[in-house]
């Protein structure tokens, strides 16, 4: 193959690592026609609808505890995305790790912690491409995360933003934040960066935009949950857009259809899990081209462009 | 085999199969003992009381959202079947054919639509037996019909009405309505009619009585669950009327066993599908045997007849 | 119910239990079409033709290793029966038992040790209703009894005898030959010995004939196989006669199918095991009513009559 | 094995068996940091908090219907275990045989019956270790017990107190309360009583102290469990304490780890079942060995002894 | 979509539907390397090699009972395709419908009948576009076909032939051989025909080219195997081609990868049954789109064109 | 926790990661009694006994193709190892690089390739601590390695050597032959190597004693297996000696028992796979601990110690 690709090796700094107990907890999108968004994440994702917000908007959850998706009228886009820091002290190293390092950080509007353990609190900061992130205190996470409940989504499990820039994102995220990285793209141009046991809670991709959402995922518990989910997504008239295949990084199967809105949601198991406390570990690196994002196959969704187009 | 059966091909008018977003969404069962009724549903089924109906009944759903049962005290019977349409302007269409048809139509008392999704409406006609059907619009789902979500059941699935007369039945349900007649048996004496991706959704069955249900259905997710289920109704004592088998007209596996007061109540899976937008059927005639309805071998329960005994 | 029970305790002597690690090995049927039992047991059983027999017989197995079945022109009846002996000087034990209670023992005719493992051999004997029981050393057992092997039968699991009298055959297995009782039923009709950790190897049931097969049964892996064998017995035309269901001595599920000889064939799974090194069992009895033969609920074949109709 | 076993047949009067649908409904442990214990079984267990309790302690229970557990701040202990009873008249029964045997009975506060089916009534006595036990009438057990919902626990299954005398509570239990024997360890020092068709929803091991909980029960749906939850506990830093394993007594698959309170917790599935109207049973005698706690192997947790350590 | 679709309805004549107890027994594909076939049919598949075939040629089946493939040097392409007939007087009828429609019909060589049950024959015939064609008596079907093996392949199962006249195909293997039409597409550019209880044994597509295999399928048992095998080819170094998917016509889940030859294989699950002797059946027409053949979505490999690109 | 481990990082040289498709194909024992531990491999293992070898030996394997153990009479030990190269030229680059390292290697017997992929050859190496390996061309697989053949072992899957030197084996392996690093403890007493896509083929342990077998191991399908097998060996009398659990390192699930001989078998499922051909790795290194080795929890059979204790 002829395609020359530049090599650049992701760098993350000393307080890289720090975090091992955070994941995120839900995530705000500002979605054209919220009642649409309402009725497909509810007849599709089965999310409950736990309450309306100011300004049009719907809060949405698995029936109990904290909510998973805000809904917010306005053009396709994301509005802030949010973790939840179950390290000792973490919510206290986040805050002066990023003041330290020049950001503005405000506390968390306590309206976003509905399903707060005990007294919440939190803190709000805008990442490298201005996207609001919310970092916070334990929450009730009860009918999602309750081991496997059956066909259902288990959890809310990773967000993937789309950047025009990747460096800073990691700087943000690994080197001030505490986040780790798992693996990169030989190119610079993806990473998946880890806050607690699962391979990535967080990935970056360049899409020479900025301040994006590449797609944001849900767990399913097993394999035989793909043929349940692509069969009743099939009968709801909604189409799959990429897979049922399995990411190199992370090993995990995954499966794609997009919204109303058009926001790309994944479904996802299996995903590789890393013991910190018993193992050190490298950041791997990939080689851009379609094989690894999709092991049994070179198939590319028509979102996805990879340095290189053929293994 | 001596036995002549007759021939008789259900027919079916211009507006079969207008409906393709249509799927059942509660009964209402007449009980000669509401509180036995209502513990037996709660412990065997999983339903959750809801909340008391005027003159002594009770209602009950999966926990939240639309409730699927009404339980009205009186002797042992079917007060009313409903529908949920989601096709556009699904309901505006079925009451204009009705009304067209010369059928008093109603508009529906919104107590039935507990679990509105947005501003509910509906309407109600006595079908041509007497028994009163509702169709309304949009419901939350909430607890079932979720992907699969576990062993307990999946949806109320359809209702099977016993009637004297089957094809006027026919002609309500699908040349006025807009069903579509999926299956029929070669004697005319048993049909199936679908009104979205599922084989039926409603059926029809020659009992030699009238305005009678015959059985209702919820879904299970997989074979796997028959095993739990038939274990577990044993351990409480409920006793398998039927099955495990997996019918001819819908290809679905089924177990049966009866309510306390006698309505027989079926578990399936497996249902074959139909993509009428895809795809041109014609309705199947199968023999009046007993293999027809159990492909696994002849055995029926003692309250169903074929034309033909033996195969 | 007013049908009186007989309550019948069938007794075992001294020797009962001395065998513990003995099973079923093999069973030859006279069948009056060889080449369509043959062909039978081929496609539907997956058994293979390991050889001819004298006399226009066949010697089918599961491809390696010691045959399963013998199949011998005639009347369809029960020619012989076998068990494999592993305990150490069980064989030995057997033959001086049996000869101590005056019955005559021959040595085995070595050419049905096809698969013996070392230098075989092996002890005829005649049953108390004249059928000929075989008693050998151990054989390979290739093909079968290799774990689970997938879909397919895991091993040929008991023979059901049926019999004027019942107690004779106990006489001559537990107290005798050192098979110990599992379970009864209460009129002392039908009984379940054990020789190994298996609730039965070997069944005796009153059918007011003698020294006929009741039925012979085939272990499979799962529940799950329940479905896939059900499915295939109607594709190759095969009718289910009872089941699938689960009974109540052995606790294991069932379903059961007839060879082109009238045989009756059972599938079963889960069978409970017996742990006779580590724990006292006393034989449990069994009202004589449909429903301890069918757990799940009190349909019988139409080849069985228990002592009370109903329960 | 030189060592002498003592042999101890655990005696049981004429009530043995007078119940047969009972059993555990909930349990109040006493804990010295209530909200760590919240926090473990809200995220670990997936229980959900459903009130405070008066003096500083929380009620968790499935989400709906009635509470599973009681945490009540104090040193680590059992404060009260509870037993649904839904025989016929099995309250009334109770209540009398407990009297006649001269224990003081007291009515239930009916704070404590949260979920009661119609009007709740309930009894509490003191067992023979003075250890507060609560019969009440029939609950609403919705999110558990639901046939399996998924990989959550299906039910609150059993619970095991430890004594310093283990007759005098089979005397309690099951010749005046009406539970009965189902096995006992041969030297008489750890038994298992039914109330239902579990093979045990109590037992009873000597472990040289008094009126203390040894370890309770929930059930998971099956096999495949096992393996998400080992792997879950991982990923939650709760270590495995014991298995996965088979016990004999009940032949049902374990596993345990602990609470912060240090309270050993079981998973169990296939727990064998009790036909009590269908069969006569006896008591079964167990060596008390390793193998007998664990039929795949030997192994003991540190606070488990066997009178004879090996076999 | 402005494309239109030129409607065609095949036809079938009177001798449709004659044949109910014909499948797929064995192929002839010329490869260039007939020794790197050899190695990817025995490590990829499991197909074992059963001996060598004048001209350098290899023969491969499960490694008992007949072959399931021939492998010839030469033009990658296909040699012969064969069909084994369990129908009563099957073979005579074939033979004679084929030679009343002026099809010359030899005798086919016995060497190709190496695993008959009993004295097998067949005769072999061009089919309309000059490929051979074999029709013989029943086999010995050991390895394959034996209820479900594990993850193994299960069967060979249908040969998909693609020519440039579907209509001369059909008429000679519908109205003249006696298979049934199951499903075409509108545009008649692709149809599905049966000879058993499976939706196809054969089907036939337009490819603009004559005489050539499209590709060839193998079952599998059920979804789970989809991953193992994605994993597995995946792990060998062979890439996916097309899904995992599921087919509209036939309903069965799918996958696709190339043999070292170029030749497409298909691993097919849940193909839909069809019982031709309790049920009348009409052709099916579905529309010339992506989606007809991948329900779950509209992607097709790059050898797959449909009338119209999109749906 | 105090104890000091010595931080010991394994080197490997310029030539690890060369093979990148060579796995274990056989291996040799000597056991004290060959008829016994050629029966429990039959019977516990399902190997087929496929012939006998000069000097009292047998050679077992799946029934077809290559054998997997050669079992020699002598004191319990290893007598050799192999390993099978489908590398391109890979056997004539181990060879050179064994020669050039100065290791005197000699043409492999081809009595050894039983199952050789056309004309077959090898070599034959003294590992560091004098033990034979075999390095050899492709063999046929058949009966293992078919995907995944339901319960059975679907191969052997790697071979863990005991040392007194780990350096030595790994300078051998590693920067010789050509496997690579997948993980070390950091104690560098325990070392894991691959030579394909799977985590290890070969490990190597400190034990303190020189060129002996630690274990071995055989691969399962999946989870659901290791009931199965733990249900079957207690049928067979047969204790597991740990497990199941989870390794840190390959992350595979795996359960141990003994054979006859006091040889450690391991049954491993869903271990790790590397892509080489598209990922850079880093050796991993894990801390000494129990933990390490069982993810689950730090149990430790008696034979395996780490540095330290505990976790």
């Amino acid at each position: 193959m002829s395609v020359t690709t530049n090599r650049v090796v992701l760098q993350q700094g000393e307080y890289a690592g720090t975090l091992r107990k955070t994941s995120v907890s839900h995530i705000g999108l500002r979605v054209p026609d919220v009642d649409a968004s309402v009725h497909f994440y509810g007849r599709v994702l089965g999310l409950v609808l736990q309450g309306d917000l100011d300004g049009g908007g719907a809060r949405l959850g698995w029936g109990a505890g904290h909510h998973v998706l805000d809904l917010i009228p306005g053009e396709t886009g994301i509005d802030h995305y949010a973790f939840e820091v179950r390290d000792d002290d973490g919510l206290v190293g986040i805050r002066s790790r990023l003041e330290a390092a020049g950001h503005a950080v405000a506390n968390l509007d306590t309206s976003y912690l509905d399903g707060s353990v005990g007294v919440g609190s939190g803190i709000s900061v805008s990442d490298p491409d201005g996207t609001t992130v919310h970092f916070h205190s334990p929450i009730w996470r009860q009918g999602e995360n309750v081991a496997d409940t059956g066909r259902r989504p288990v959890k809310f499990q990773h967000t993937t933003v789309g950047t025009a820039a990747v460096q800073p994102m990691v700087d943000f995220f690994a080197s001030t934040v505490g986040f780790r990285l798992s693996d990169q793209l030989e190119d610079g141009r993806f990473c998946w960066l880890r806050s607690d046991k699962d391979h990535h809670t967080l990935a970056v991709v360049n899409v020479e935009r900025t301040g994006v959402l590449d797609h944001y995922s849900y767990d399913l518990s097993e394999w035989e949950d793909f043929k349940t989910w692509c069969d009743r997504l099939t009968e709801l008239d909604v189409k799959v857009q990429w897979g049922p295949g399995r990411h190199g990084p992370g090993n995990n199967l995954f499966v794609f259809f997009d919204d109303p809105a058009g926001n790309h949601i994944e479904l996802s198991a299996e995903m590789e899990k890393f013991y910190d406390d018993a193992v050190h570990y490298s950041t791997r690196r990939w080689l851009p081209v379609p094989a690894s994002v999709n092991l049994w196959g070179g198939q590319t969704p028509t979102w996805r462009k990879t340095s290189e187009g053929t293994v």
